[in-house]
This record gives C-alpha cells, sequence and structure tokens, in this order.
C-alpha cells in the first residue's frame, strides 16, 4: 500500500468512525426527554420516523413538511386569561391618555377603575371593544417594540414569572424534534398574528414569516419626513379561529400539514383537516388535566367549562373517532416548565 | 512526528487544498452570466456582498435576509395580456357549460364569439367579473390541477411556446444567486396567489408559502364522504398592487425586505418601503425597451403606455431620484429567454 493510499484509507476510516459514532449517540439521545413514554410520545416518533425514512411508503418530501401549532393552551399557559388580553387590559391607561373621551365609556371606564371581579365578567363584545382600540392606531414596528418591552416586565399571577417562561417544555422540544427532522413549524394561532410574530421567534424559534394568527389591516402612509410606514387598523382581515385556521393556513402557507397540535374547540378543523390528509398525517389534542403543576378544566374531563380554551365533550369524542393522539399533561408530561428542572 | 499526528495533519491539509481549490472556484464562476457588465449587474454584486459579508457594517443576519419579486414583467413575459387573463379566458366555455345562463350576458358572450378585436376592448370592469366567475366555485385542488393542465398545454401567441418557458434567464439567476446567499425568495404578485403557486416551485424554485399575491377568501366545507375541502369564493381578501403589496408583505411575511425588484407602478410602493428600510437596501426597477427581443413600452421610454405593467414618466423620475437601480433589458441582458442560448 503506498503511502498516499495508505493515508487516504485511514482518512475515509476516521470520516466513517466519527460518522457511526456520531448517529449511535443521536439514535442514543432522546429527542423529548420531558415526555414520558406511552402513546403520544410513540405516536410522534413514528410519524417522524415514517415520513422522513425514504424507504417507507409513508416518506414525505422534505418540502411537504409542514407542522403546524396552535399557541394558547398549547406552546403556553392560557389560564386565568390570554396574555394578549392582559396585554391589552394593561394598555388601556396609555390609550386613554390619548383619547380622554374614553375614560368616560364602557368598558373602558371598569377598566380603569382596577376592580378584579368586575372586569373579569367583562363580555366578550366589551373584551373585543378592548382588543380594537388597543391594537390598532400605531405603527407596526412600534407595536412590536411595546410588546416586547411589556413582555419584559408582565408577570403571571401564579408563577409571578414573565409569560415567556410559561411554555411547555415537551412543546418546545417537539418543535425542535420536528425541525430537526425538516419539518417548517409554523404557529397558527387565534391570538394577533402581530402580537405573536414580537417573540415567537426569540421564545420558540419560529420565525416572523411562520406565525400565521388572526390578523387586522395595516395602511401604508408617509411620517412628516416622508418615510413610508404602516399603520394597524381596527379592520379584521382573517379571524384564526375554527374554519378559519384551514383558510389562513391555505392563504399563508398554501399546502396541507402533516401535523397540527391543538387543544381546544377553536383548533378542531385545523386538526380535521390535517389528518384528512392523503398519507401518513399526525392531529394531537393536548388535554389540560393536570390540576396540581398547571390546570385541569373543560367537559371532557367532567370539570366546568372556563372562558378560554374549552376542549368540549364532543371534540374529546371526536379525537377518538378521527384518530387523533390525546396528550395528557398529567401523565404525558415529565416536566412542564422549563424552570421546574 | 508520530504517524496518527502525521496522517492528521496531512488529513487537514488536504481538506483546507479542498476548501481553497472550491473558494476560488466560485470566485472564479459568474453567478449572473446572462447578465452584462454594467451598473445594474454590479449593485447586485456588491449588494450581495456586502449584507452577507460578517465584517462589513453592512451585515444582514441570515434570518433577515428577504427578497421580494413582482411576477408580471419583472419575471416573465406580460405582454400582450397577462396569462392569468388568458387563462380565464380559456376557461369560459367550461364555466358557462356549468352556467349556461352566463352566454346570454356580456361578457361572457362577447369571449364566446372568439372574436378577438372586441375580446381586446373589454373594459377593466368586464376583465374583473370574468376573472370573479373563472377563478372561483371549485376545490383549492382542482384549480391548481387546473392551472397546471392548462400551462401544459397553452401556448404563447408570439414565441409559440409554454407561458412558463417566457421566463427571464436573468432573473432566474438572480433569484438562484440571492438563495445561494442564503435570501429567502419571495414573489409578490398583482397576480393571482393560487394561480402562481400552481407553477411557482417548479419554474421559479419558489415554493406556494413564499408566493403572495393577490387573493380571495376560501370557505371550509365537506364533501359528500364528509372529507373537508377548501372551495375558492368570489370575495376579494388582498388586492395585491401598489400600497396592497407592503401591506400584504407585512401580513404574508411580517418583514420589511432587503432586496425588491419590479417593473411597473403596481410596485411603487414595495420599491420604495424597501429601500426605506435601514441599513443597505436594494430596489430595483425593470425597464422594458428591448422591442427586437422582447417588447419596449411605456411613457419612461416616450413610448405610448400599454394596459399592462405600466411604467410611467413619473415612476421612472422617482426610481432615478431614490436611488432605485434600473435595469435595461436591452442592455443589461446578454440572454432574456434560456431557449435562446
Amino acid at each position: 500500500m503506498k503511502l498516499v493510499a495508505r493515508i487516504v484509507s485511514v482518512c475515509v476510516s476516521a470520516v466513517a468512525a466519527a460518522f457511526v459514532v456520531s448517529t449511535l449517540a443521536l439514535a442514543e439521545t432522546d429527542p423529548l426527554p420531558s415526555w414520558n413514554d406511552g402513546t403520544a410520545k410513540q405516536a410522534i416518533i413514528n410519524f417522524v420516523q415514517a415520513t422522513t425514512d425514504k424507504a417507507s411508503a409513508k416518506f414525505v418530501t422534505p418540502e411537504e413538511r409542514i407542522a403546524t401549532f396552535d399557541q394558547d393552551g398549547t406552546l403556553w399557559v392560557s389560564h386565568p386569561m390570554y396574555t394578549q388580553v392582559v396585554y391589552c387590559l394593561d394598555r388601556v391607561p396609555e390609550v386613554v391618555k390619548a383619547r380622554p373621551a374614553l375614560a368616560k365609556v364602557e368598558p373602558f371606564k371598569t377598566v380603569l377603575s382596577g376592580d378584579r371581579e368586575k372586569i373579569s365578567k367583562l363580555s366578550i363584545n366589551d373584551l373585543l371593544r378592548i382588543l380594537e382600540v388597543t391594537l390598532s392606531g400605531m405603527s407596526v414596528d412600534a407595536f412590536r417594540i411595546d410588546v416586547q418591552k411589556w413582555l419584559d416586565v408582565a408577570r403571571h399571577p401564579r408563577w409571578e414569572r414573565p409569560y415567556t417562561e410559561l411554555t411547555y417544555l415537551p412543546m418546545i422540544e417537539l418543535l425542535r424534534y420536528l425541525r430537526s427532522n425538516g419539518y417548517k413549524t409554523y404557529i397558527v394561532t387565534g391570538g394577533g398574528q402581530d402580537f405573536v410574530r414580537a417573540y415567537a421567534e426569540k421564545v420558540y424559534g419560529v420565525p416572523p414569516e411562520q406565525v400565521v394568527g388572526t390578523a387586522g389591516g395595516t395602511s401604508y402612509g408617509y411620517d412628516k419626513y416622508g418615510h413610508p410606514f404602516l399603520t394597524k387598523e381596527p379592520r379584521l382581515l382573517l379571524n384564526d379561529n375554527n374554519a378559519g385556521k384551514p383558510e389562513a393556513i391555505h392563504l399563508m402557507i398554501g399546502r396541507r400539514p402533516y401535523a397540527a397540535f391543538g387543544n381546544s374547540t377553536g383548533d378542531r378543523e385545523m386538526l380535521e383537516y390535517t389528518k384528512a390528509g392523503e398519507g401518513e398525517r399526525l392531529s394531537m389534542l393536548l388535554l389540560h388535566d393536570d390540576a396540581t403543576r398547571e390546570y385541569a378544566y373543560g367537559p371532557a374531563l367532567g370539570l366546568p367549562d372556563t372562558k378560554v380554551g374549552a376542549l368540549t365533550q364532543a371534540l374529546y369524542e371526536e379525537a377518538r373517532r378521527q384518530g387523533w393522539i390525546v396528550i395528557s399533561m398529567k401523565n404525558d408530561w415529565q416536566h412542564i416548565f422549563a424552570f421546574e428542572k
């Protein structure tokens, strides 16, 4: 064996050995360490293996690998109130400063009173009016900065931690696991698209262009220096709930997802649409059944319904019937939050 | 030197040498071979080098690298009629078969007559009515398949070639050059989003989720077997022209582009919005000034205006004033179509 041939042979062997070692390491590393062994975890792993194995009849080409996640109650805590609603209520004093006449009319009068009991009883229409007023009238850039500043200081009343720490660790692992297998991960939220985009890249690793949400129109205009900018308008363009989810998925993505994750009636059509596609599809429904570590609610558990994140008995039964995999927070998750560890 | 150390040293040298060779090869290969040397080509190369060089003050992080392209008249021929309008006119007989009453009313009567003279004189409102009727009522999947079938058989009257061969080779090279430098390339078209998505991946390498266009609503429903699907509705959701372009860019992408390419008044705001961003930004305006190889039109050339792809004198002057780079088809492009070579 000549010297060059020997060197090449040794190089090739070294590279091959390194490859074998890293493959073994990968196989031995659990991609979902916060998940307990069980049906849910196994379903995820089976799905990923089947759709990424070229030899499998269920193989999905990389460009078709789309996974969509609801946010509130699926990626982070949505109790006792949607985080965005808390943000909007907190914004009321500033909005009233700019528009003092609002201080004398409902529902702003109630919000300004600070009476938690009364605030918690505001109607859906009152809330919509608050959202409309507090989420419009500023530039899209000013809005993003304001949300980011608020998230830095706001704290969840129960855990006294930033809302961005109340993301579910098992879901963060799932997002990463899917991405490391070539899936593009999207958030498809009933929450405001601009609100979620302000932190999704930092918190979930999901860039703005992969956040689909309820969205209002914007209008193009100029500042006093003639520089163009976009202003948020109080005009609803997309209501990203229920049938609005598959409709927005078509508008914003243009492909049917291969995997979808939700937790409430607002996610029903997205889970149904995903599962109804050809080939291997994964739809998963997260059950909030852990009163100790998080919350337990919904008629599916024989518990009273709540204002937010409703999981009805009908949806629970549909999950079973349609082959969606139910995730039990209590049984399937070893840890819920990163700060627990 | 011990054997292992020597082998490692040789391996490292071999890898380093391979790297140097490939870097040189890259530097020597012109990424834009169909572009003549000149201001336009140099502006593109300078922009890419400045924004991808970590040592440059103009460096742009990979996730921020967004480039947006108008389609009609920017990526492919839009004369003598927008391709999508030709498609819609061709679809009229089929639509009338399903809805016979339309045969007796205008503008469908004129379209069915086949009288080219009269068809070319249809008003904008007539055309909008034709678009509304021919682009709705079917499922999104059926529509995509129909567009793909049509593109297989339809031919451009001048070149007698499929429309998908009438893409501009220099722009295809530009799309690839930007992508190979970490840019996400988007199409932002006044044309129909679903129409362009039917072929953009194959023709431009742009996936559906990176095609933003004029879009109608869809509605979620079920077929007789209970399978969910989306139907295209005659309800305008996004008019992706003029100010609608930056507005749609915000809705669908959520970031201001670093580079934008257009050719007509419909692209004005997109070019303006892009160029007005902080740091290094590139806005380019394509001038159709090649009557021999393509077309020459627009008041910017002292030529009569046309129904489609208008480049007004005002826009041309604005380009000069705002520092947008004007691309002359005649002078900057060595080849226009791939089939010329």
